[in-house]
């Protein structure tokens, strides 16, 4: 058992629904601490890949892929889901719906910050139905840049997204997958990696 | 002229309405290393004061956050613009007037991560009319926390919220406090510090 699942153990909240609570430490507070250690777990399994930046998703894959970032000395950006009126120019754009929020967002990037020369890790919190993943690497290939890797914290296994994704070959590395859970015991049972 | 000035002058870009677009380095892709400057400049500047969290407000605020906590060893709790339905329970809440986006939101903190015993930092990239930081301001006095200081990293001189914030006592560190720009030349003026 690594130290993030070791983490979900002490401090997260399963409910009803395939919640899995995790905002005392990852996504409401954070832990900084914690945030170096994945970035640093990220480095190790991504090494030898020429990652010139990351890119992530408001709001809380912003915290993570920042602090990771220092790890691979690399720039970050954040795909924002809605349009700012102080974002202006030639944009990528996807469609992505959100589980948590039941709701479709467009996520845009500008195209200031993505080129054919980037070569991009993909950082965010969750993947469950992989929906967001799915728009970043879409909005990464308009640019025509690469996705060297996508470095997820806590991946719902019983979902379909981390299985989507690794068919279609992307190196795909979740610091803590989920095979199961229950709200009435709180157990939570993780993948063997 | 620090290092936040001269970076602010080099990229920043100035648009008509004293838009001041700095989203190469600051708020859509961000450059780390120059976080950790602010950070470290931030932990110079508050010496002595007994913080133990940051607090921001998402988006734009989390990444600097979340680097320069690193210089506080403190968690960094962010506020959410709008509710979840991951969160639930009680919660802390203001009504918070957006300058950008033309709308009001509400900003809630889950009343799990403030207490009386928390010595508040509060982290933003931008102040200008104020009404964001007073919403978190207003929070953390619900909690009955304490303000300890407030780091902005760019500061808009010529509109109201920075001297309303002085006038109440609170300690506030600006890194760059703009008096004066000019769209069609481009020309920034900073505040002598």
């Amino acid at each position: 058992m690594n130290f993030l699942e070791e983490r979900i153990l002490k401090d997260g909240i399963v409910k009803e629904g395939n919640v899995l609570k995790v905002d005392s430490f990852l996504n409401h507070q954070m832990d900084i601490s914690l945030f170096n250690e994945m970035g640093k777990e990220w480095k190790k399994r991504f090494e030898g890949k020429p990652i010139n930046k990351i890119l992530t998703i408001e709001a809380s894959g912003i915290g993570i892929a920042c602090v990771a970032a220092q790890h691979f000395n690399v720039p970050v950006v954040f795909a924002k889901k809605s349009k700012s009126i102080n974002i202006e120019g030639d944009m990528y754009v996807a469609e992505v719906e959100s589980f948590t929020h039941k709701n479709v967002n467009q996520v845009i990037v500008s195209k200031k910050f993505l080129s054919p020369d980037d070569h991009i890790l993909i950082i965010d919190d969750f993947l469950a139905n992989g929906c967001a993943l799915q728009g970043l690497i879409s909005i990464i290939h308009d640019a025509n840049a690469t996705v060297e890797g996508i470095g997820i914290a806590i991946e719902k296994g019983f979902q379909v997204g981390g299985r989507a994704i690794r068919n279609l070959g992307y190196q795909l590395e979740s610091l803590a997958i989920v095979e199961s859970m229950d709200a009435s015991t709180g157990h939570v049972e993780f993948r063997q990696q």
